[in-house]
């Protein structure tokens, strides 16, 4: 029988990377995918030992930011719903690509006409939306229709500089009833139907991880990201001079199901050569590399404390 | 006051390209935007002139091949459309991507899902659509809701070898109520959804000029296209070798329109030093250039024909 392993995890030591843990003063955590999973209209659950985990940053006296490319929902709607779950999370300890794109909004004199969640259409109620000068997109899921496109298109392919700004650029998301495309797929559709470039607001954009940094009063290099996602939270944090860790649930764990099925499927069959290191997922990313992995932030945090007190 | 004229009309005599016709023994026409304008519910007009236009290529000895990427509905279905505005056209004179796509699929042994209007699903009636192994994409307008979207992504995505093939890569067209998205906006959303690329079956493909020339027995400098899409039609002709002329209808008038309101708006704005040579418009494309402009169909037969008898 063909054993299976978690891919990478055998070779690579916790205390290999948590040497470098020196100096840290801020952590920044994304949310979705480290402190819960799921979502949808179920809500989602608490990712075991998160709750805690952020509980122990919080008294450990290091500086903590969520960041988030949340947008299905208010930050304030977004933050009930995780203390309903149990978190210990403040609105004002968030970042969140609507906020960020209204100051954006305000001090350009831009008037938006928003294809967003019906849930996110208060986040822009202080701003000028007639006879709009630029298209926001958010992840509208069921919004998403042909109809609604066409709109933002037209709004779009009638300005003389056509300004799109994307809340976030993910491809997919899991729900509990499935994968779902996310806001970047969309951007990519306008990108192309009108032929321009979208600013992009949100993970991985260096503007947002330093929007995070400055609330936080901490330098890049006194920062830690822990995200799940290796383009958006480790890459995007990278950009900006932080270290990042990715922790094994959330997206990731979507990711390495899809390959454990493919790789059984192909073992079934006999027509692949097996070879564990040879295993495609996150950890072998062709441009960017974690500082760490680890199994949940749980094991993140337990990390960094215990480095603390050294 | 500003005086309006066509862009880079004035300049280029009907004399200069005419020059260039010698040897054709083929035309290769565009439908929508040539023939005839509109669709949508209403079923569009005939572009004045066309249809006497079509009937004069057919009684002067040139081969016609009509060649099209609609894929709103069956190539039978289009073509009783078109014999219903007045045009006469055969289904056996018309290429189209759904018969070309299905041609490619039996050849490739791939069962398809369908992301496509409802009026295109007879299409692909021989076809084993069962445990899909690829994803075909057409002009599927409403169709293209975010769950459509989403289960067609689903499919590509849990595939070893994700197979994307994509009827056509237009942007958008316009119908009687408007502007409308095309498949290739939709191509691009699901290509960087998956990280794949698609393969494309219709105009600006080679292979498919190819497929219509191979039907006229015509070698491809032998033959020319007329079309209203730079890219699609002049671009993708040119490419295959045939030379290519475009009109001053349909996609073409659309564009015209959009910039006529922009220079008129800038004009009325005095913030525009108003040059008609920098006029930007089809006709000053960065990468295609028609061999010529013609006013529309009915021109552009007039100097064939003319030419056919020196």
């Amino acid at each position: 029988m063909h054993q299976l392993q978690a891919p990478g995890r055998a070779g690579r030591a916790m205390a290999e990377w948590a040497k470098q843990l020196a100096g840290i003063k801020g952590v920044v955590l994304d949310i979705s995918g480290v402190l819960y999973d799921g979502g949808g209209e179920g809500g989602g659950v608490p990712i075991p030992g998160s709750i805690e985990a952020v509980e122990r940053i919080k008294a450990s006296g290091l500086k903590l930011r969520f960041c988030t490319n949340e947008t299905q929902a208010t930050r304030g709607k977004f933050v009930a719903k995780l203390q309903r779950l149990g978190f210990n999370i403040l609105v004002n300890e968030v970042t969140a690509p609507a906020p960020a794109a209204c100051r954006i909004l305000k001090e350009r004199n831009l008037r938006p006409h928003l294809l967003v969640h019906d849930d996110l259409v208060p986040e822009f109620d202080q701003l000028d939306k007639t006879n709009p000068n630029c298209v926001v997109i958010g992840d509208a899921a069921d919004n998403f229709s042909y109809k609604n496109l066409n709109e933002a298109f037209r709004v779009l392919i009638g300005l003389e500089n056509p300004i799109l700004i994307s809340l976030g650029r993910g491809r997919y998301y899991k729900e509990t009833d499935g994968l779902k495309l996310d806001v970047g797929v969309y951007m990519k559709a306008l990108e192309y139907a009108c032929d321009v470039q979208a600013e992009v607001v949100g993970k991985p954009a260096k503007m947002f991880f330093q929007s995070a940094l400055a609330e936080m009063e901490v330098e890049p290099q006194q920062a830690i990201m822990i995200g799940d996602d290796i383009v958006n939270d480790v890459g995007g944090a990278q950009q900006c001079g932080m270290r990042a860790l990715q922790v094994r649930t959330g997206k990731y764990s979507i990711f390495s199901t899809l390959m454990e099925n493919l790789f059984l499927y192909l073992v079934e069959l006999e027509t692949w050569n097996v070879s564990c290191t040879n295993w495609p997922c996150d950890e072998q990313h062709p441009e960017v590399k974690a500082d760490g992995y680890v199994n949940n932030l749980a094991e993140a945090v337990d990390i960094i404390v215990k480095q603390l007190h050294k």
